[in-house]
Parts: C-alpha cells; structure tokens; sequence
C-alpha cells in the first residue's frame, strides 16, 4: 500500500504542472512498457502534455500497445525546468538510460515496486508488496480518480499479466486479480492481450528454441539445468538477441529444476547470464560475485569471463548452495 | 448464467439425498479432475457420503490435488439406486467411460460448460458462456452457500486457470478474475497450484520436446505447423503419451500461425491427431470428416490412416480453408 501523504502529494504535483515526461529503464520489459504508457495516457487523457521516452526505444514484440507510437528514444530538447520528470518500474536510476544522463536532472517523480530502489526522486511512490509497477499505478489511478481509458487499462493489464508471469509468480495475489477484473470492465481484453505478448513470435524464434533444446544440460540429479546461446545458434535460427525473453522458462518446466540458468556470448567479448530459482538457492547471492543483481529467484549479470569458464564457474557457485 | 429453478433443483436433490458419486470424462484434464474433486470436497463439508471415480483414473500430474487419493478408477458395486450420480465437465455421456458404461443408469445430474453438451441427465446446469466447469461450480456453491474450503477453492482455481490457458483462451473475462480473486481468498495459492500444473513436469518430457522441436514443419508461409510424435520418440526421450499436454502450444507461439497440429501413432494401428486454429480455419469441421469432434478453435480425431497419409489429408484441409 502507498502512504496517504505520498498519494497527496502527487496530486498536487500534478495539479500544479502541466507538463511531463515518462521514461523507464533500459531493456523494457512489458511492466517498464505498459506502465510507461499507462501513467501516460492517464495524465494525457487529463489534458496534460505528456511525453514518453525510453533509451532502448520502442521493441517490435510492444508495438500492439496503445500509446506506443508516441515512445522515442530521445527528446529533441531536454525537459524544460517545469516539465515534470516521472521514472516509473526503474530500481535504480542509472537504468534509465543514456537520454535522461544527458538531462542531468533528478526525476521529480519515482513510481516503482522494486525492493531494492532507495527512492532517488523527490517525490517516490513505491510498493514492494506489489507484483508490478502496473499494479502500483492501478492503485494510484484509483485512488486520485485519475482516467482509467481503454488504453490505459490495456497497458496497465500487460505490465501486470507479464511481470506476474500470467498471474503466477509469487505475490500475485487476490487483490491482482480483481485489479485485473477492474481493468478488463475498463476496456482491456485479455485473450487479444495474452496472444499479442505470447503468441506472436517470428518463426525465428522457435527455430532458436529448437537449437537450445539441442544444448540442454543437466546437472546434480537433474536439479540443475541450463544452456548456452552461440552466436551460431543466431545465424542458423535467424533469431536475434531481443528474441530470448522466456526461454529459460522451458527449463522450470521441470519438477527436479531448482536452478535454471542461461549463457549468452554478447558483442565485445561480454558474456551473459539469466538465472532462475525456486528457492532453495539464492541466485541474487551468485551473480553479485560477479557484479550483477536481480532478486533472490531470478538475477542476472555480465562478465568478461569467456562461456565455458563462466558455466563452470556457476555450476561451482550453485553446488555450494544446493542443499544434499 | 445459470438458471434459477435448476439450481432450486439441485439444492432440494442434495437435500433430500446423502449418497453421492462424482464421475468425469476419461482422459481427464485439469477441469475434469478439478471439478470432480471440487464438489466432492464441498458435498463432503456437508456430511455427505461422496464417491470420486474416472474410467481412467489420477493422473501422477494430478496428484497435488486436495482429496485426490481418494478417486477410483472403478467402484466395488454399482452406485445403490438412492446414490446420486453428478457428471462433471463431460459434454458427451459416451465420454464417462467404462464404469459408467456397467452401472446402467443415465446420471442425476449433469454440471458442464460445453456447448455441445445435450442435457443427457435427469438435471442439467450447463452455462456455455463459462470458460471452464470449475467455473459454474463456483456459481453454483455461491448461489446455494454450500462450502467452500481451502481444499475446494484450490480444486476449482485449478480447473479455471488450467482451462482458460491461464487466463488467457476466450470466454475469459472480468468474472472469471473476480472467481480466481475469491477462490484465493478462500485458500487457493495461485503461485503453488501454478507451478503443479506448469513446472513438475520429468526430465524425461523436456527431452520429449527436444525430439519434437527437431520435427518441426511449417507449411504455407509459415501459416500453418505441425509435428509428428513417433514411437522412436518416446523410446529416445523416456517420456511417455500422458505427457503430451501442453505441447502444440509451442507452435501457437508464433504470429504467423493460424493452424497448428499434432499427429502421432498410437498403438493398435490407429493414429490421432490434435489441431487449434487462431480463428480463420474451422478445425472442428476438419476433425469432422475423421469422425472427430471439439470447437472451431480446437479439436482432434483419430483414424486408421497412417501418420503421413493423416498429415497429408489435413494439409489439403487446412489450405482449402485457408484464406488467401
């Protein structure tokens, strides 16, 4: 829950401006998107002169969402003084991106749901509780009688159903799903929506899949699995690198998982990994040795380390903490 | 919605009775098994004597739900003419199964979803517009206040979640969510009863995919895809036929595809098939022609055609009806 005197300042903030500018953080995901858009087709719908903004711009697998159109990766001007800067879904400000480096400004506003942000903005609104930042601005929307469009129920329904996983993950609660019923008796439709996010995927894609299927590895009693995405992989697929999102999830498919992760070669000798618990190991605690961060169930983190001697690394790492 | 005299009905029949069998469609799915267990459990909170019984028994998928050790494939006798039979989820009453075939009885009652459904028991509760059985279970325990206990709620969560494809298939709506948001209430974990159904799959399944994923063929500009199961498949991956469900959603992930099948050999020289559309082709009308059945967007048939002659005839079908 948001505090009263944090709702009431907002109010008033936007009561006084009549200007803004909505950004989220680096590699959008559908929360930084759908919420991005939804706070700002609410404050549009008020009359207000809203822009929206996002370093990595507009991916194709968004461009279902209403709003999306308006999303650019630059601002021609930076914001003037009055406009009022809201960071929405970002943890932590330096994920916002190169464009708002260059604004050398704060943002006036924080709206997020990340435990781990230490309210950088002068104004911050956050709910740890919550399973998305959609979820926080269906709270603040509700309680400020803000516009709740068509539109804006649609984006704020793709930021939930994708940061919950289809209202799976943990704290989804009762109270998510009658968010979600708010939202559809406000214009958005779940069957159109769930198809857009999942169900429309290139060709490319599956074919990437089917070459990581042929590179899945297990590991201590199949409690362990993971597989590593090649540059070849890419070229043989026709698959591009934005195209990987939820395919560590055909590994948690499996009851005797309890740790997933994938390996990734990026441009300029970086490799990556994404890493997946279930709880008994903490792969936050993993990728921090290697200066990433994520959450206890689900983290990340780049290193200079080449594929195969980072696997090895973490296969060490997660033996440490699987309990025998 | 369902009608009002036959839930007075329902109510006096339980009033007036204590003996109760509960039976569902062989070959049962998350609705089935969920629906079943579901007014068992709350005909059981009354005092009732309740029986649970499927022709094809639990499922090892199936065995996280509440009061599931308790289903039989088969009873000691035929139900005594004052137990009263309640059909759950089977739109067909051939779709029972053998134990139903020897006690030679129509049911009592009938509880379903499906449109197709034609009333065959003495009472019949059937609302079309419902996404899943579970669903009109719920409507049902409101309307008459019967019990709703944990072990009930996480039975019809289970039934909803697994037939809307989590919230996702059409016939979701705003209801639906408010159903979810009151069965989590009354102590169902969407996260717990999510990961049974979606993450406790073997090993022995994820390699069955790899086989899969390796036979994968797209046909007209990628419009339609399809896969063929084969015995070899089974024999290289460990996995085994009841571990199928699920598997023509990977070909419905991608947005080009407006039909997706799966023909596989089964033993005694038959051959099945299983297809889902996005819309524009009529698969029941194709499934037809075998003597098949299920909805536009989703049926199956089975044959004595051979797997590629079976593959080839439903390629002719699709692209008759596919536009152009």
């Amino acid at each position: 829950m948001l505090q009263p005197d944090s709702l009431a300042s907002l109010q008033k903030l936007c009561g006084q401006h009549e200007r803004f500018v909505v950004i989220s953080h680096v590699r959008p995901d559908g929360d930084a998107y759908g919420s991005t858009l939804g706070i700002a087709l609410s404050l549009h719908a008020m009359g207000k002169d809203v822009q929206v903004v996002n370093a990595d711009g507009l991916s194709p697998l968004f461009e279902f969402l209403p709003g999306s159109k308006d999303l650019t990766v630059t601002l021609p001007t930076a914001p003037e003084p009055e406009r009022i800067i809201i960071a929405v879904d970002c943890a932590d400000a330096k994920r916002l991106g190169a464009v708002f480096d260059q604004w050398q400004r704060a943002p006036d506003v924080n709206i997020d749901h990340h435990i781990s942000n230490p309210g950088y903005a002068k104004l911050n609104l956050i709910d740890s509780d919550s399973p998305a930042t959609a979820q926080v601005l269906d709270e603040i929307i509700t309680a400020l009688k803000w516009p709740l469009t068509p539109e804006v129920a649609a984006n704020l329904y793709v930021g939930i159903m994708t940061d919950t996983g289809n209202f799976r993950y943990r704290q989804t609660t009762a109270h998510t799903f009658k968010v979600a019923a708010r939202l559809i008796e406000a214009g958005a439709d779940p069957t159109t929506l769930a198809e857009a996010c999942y169900q429309s995927f290139r060709a490319e894609r599956l074919l990437l899949v089917r070459e990581l299927f042929q590179a899945i590895h297990f590991a201590n009693q199949n409690r362990v699995a993971w597989f590593c995405l090649t540059p070849e992989m890419y070229a043989r697929s026709g698959a591009t690198p934005d195209e990987t999102e939820g395919l560590i999830d055909y590994l948690q498919t499996v009851k005797t998982v309890e740790v997933a992760f994938v390996v990734e070669s990026m441009s300029g000798g970086l490799t990556r990994a994404s890493m997946r618990s279930r709880g008994t190991v903490n792969v936050q605690q993993i990728c921090a040795e290697f200066g990433g961060g994520g959450h206890r169930l689900a983290a990340g983190l780049r290193t200079k380390l080449d594929p195969v001697a980072l696997e090895k690394k973490l296969l060490d790492l997660i033996a440490k903490q699987l309990p025998t």
